[in-house]
């Protein structure tokens, strides 16, 4: 029985699928999801390559309700920019969750992984960041820096931005993208002691092996969300911070204590409980900020759902791009 | 920088890439590369989705040497006859060993995987099997029981096949098949204690959870294949045959212990000790088989290895089947 599989270039999908308010309610529906004990989420393959530089990792995950499920494959090849490639690449494949056919190719090259989890950052401060936040600020200078405060201002439209890089000259780029894409005032800052203490919403976004943000420069009012570490051994936040913290959550718990910040805490003997996780706060089935006064941090590693929703997403919006093969 | 990623369908894949010598030399080298402990090939990526009686499974691994690596995403999904498709489908992607950049997909249906997975029979039958088989058996009716026997018979030329199944009407279309395919006398056996006694050479294709060999059945000069158990509960040999074969040998230990038939005789109390592989009976790091009398045992889970080589040799045989997308 000859049906068509859809194949769609990063090209085509930009034009599909934007970083929008759509695109993070989708993501919330994800983490929802999660927390409902029906999404089936097997461990991430990942595979470490150290005689190229690299590693690759598969998530996947099966989302009852949903019409597909994902699989997405991300290799990160860093000695790629020696040769003038960019380091992350990879796809996404969308299959049918009644038959198991393959029905779309997404060869996206990260850019839905960026966008889902972009999203899902914002996802984070809309639930757990004080209602009112006048600076943000975004630790880390690539593509996630800056989408994660497009996504975040979507949700948190703060009027002062604040950006640390350890590259003075990527800090000032970056700075001037943002300030390009969101209009508003944004300075590179420097220290990220005084970061952290001047913003409301702080967002780390680097692959850290040792914390950028210290247990004491916490101060009431204060959300931070850490979405760089996704392997063993990355770490960005003072595992003190963590328990600290009024709430930590986690995206995924059984993710972070293997390549989170959860991690590195419970190395250090810390954070032997075990914390909510931000589907279940956006389901009430755990509390989330109790006051404006909590400091809260939440923990995010990336899921095969958040590629499951934002595959199924693309599909539906899809209408005629892309190349149809008859298999 | 623009790029091509090449889309081949099962249809372009069955015009180039056949069960034939050269195929069988080619898994014999990624049997070989696995000895080496240069490999790396994760723990396979496993989604069990009972509510939709299916599952799915990603393999991988890296070959030093090898241009590319590949992904195999293989989805199995039982009520699909139901409706009229098959239950095993799937893909392959040829990733770059140097950049992690998409190569090629392969969108199979299981097709490659199918061959790969005959030819690795071939390859233990070539390593192991007496010189001299007369009678091979073949226990299952399904794609793998007609392609196992002909992947053997052009490394062991029987001249005799007995071809054994739960159901009467399949084993005779199956022995018809393989009485056109290879053109020898066929002979469906209704009893597999008759199949096994006969035989030099056995092969079973099964999805059992309970041994359809026993260990009373084993003979001088035997050797036996079992390539059904691939997740952990199926059985297909009497955990007591693996303990009285001279020699028993997995495709990759770490496999066979957890979805082989390693792990119904560790269950049992039985072969506590590490059994050598196929990849270092080929390079001569492990014994094989020392004489013509002994009883050997292979048993195939299916590896990440295979289908980085099978893919690996696709997209060197490709010429110009299948369609570029300019990426």
């Amino acid at each position: 029985m000859a049906h068509d599989i859809r194949i769609v270039t990063e090209t085509q999908l930009r034009e599909v699928v934007t970083l929008d308010l759509t695109v993070i309610d989708i993501i919330e529906e994800a983490f929802a999801a999660l927390a409902s004990d029906t999404v089936i989420m097997p461990p991430i393959l990942s595979m470490d390559l150290p005689m190229v530089n690299g590693e690759v990792d598969v998530k996947t995950a099966y989302i009852p309700g949903f019409d597909g499920f994902a699989i997405k494959v991300s290799p990160g090849f860093f000695d790629n920019p020696n040769v003038g490639l960019p380091s992350l690449n990879g796809l996404m494949i969308l299959f049918s969750a009644q038959t198991g056919l393959v029905r779309a190719v997404f060869l996206d090259n990260g850019y839905l992984t960026d966008i889902r989890t972009a999203a899902a950052g914002a996802v984070a401060a809309w639930h757990l960041a004080p209602a009112r936040v006048e600076t943000a600020g975004v630790i880390g200078t690539g593509v996630q820096a800056r989408l994660q405060m497009q996504a975040a201002h979507l949700v948190r439209p703060f009027t002062r931005l604040l950006v640390n890089g350890r590259d003075p000259a990527k800090a000032q780029s970056c700075a001037e993208d943002l300030r390009a894409a969101l209009g508003i005032e944004v300075q590179v800052c420097p220290e990220a002691e005084t970061l952290v203490r001047e913003s409301q919403l702080v967002v780390t976004t680097t692959p850290a092996r040792t914390p950028l943000i210290m247990a004491d420069w916490l101060h009431p009012g204060l959300h931070i969300t850490a979405m760089g570490a996704d392997q063993s051994g990355k770490n960005e936040i003072d595992p003190r911070a963590l328990e600290a913290a009024d709430l930590y959550v986690c995206d995924r718990v059984s993710q972070c204590a293997v390549a989170g910040e959860l991690e590195a805490a419970r190395a250090a003997g810390l954070m032997p409980q075990t914390p909510p996780e931000l589907g279940q706060i956006i389901t009430g089935a755990a509390k989330g900020r109790r006051s404006p006064q909590d400091i809260t941090i939440c923990d995010l590693t990336g899921t095969g759902a958040q590629d499951t929703a934002i595959a199924s997403h693309v599909a539906k919006t899809l209408g005629a791009a892309g190349t149809a093969i008859t298999v």
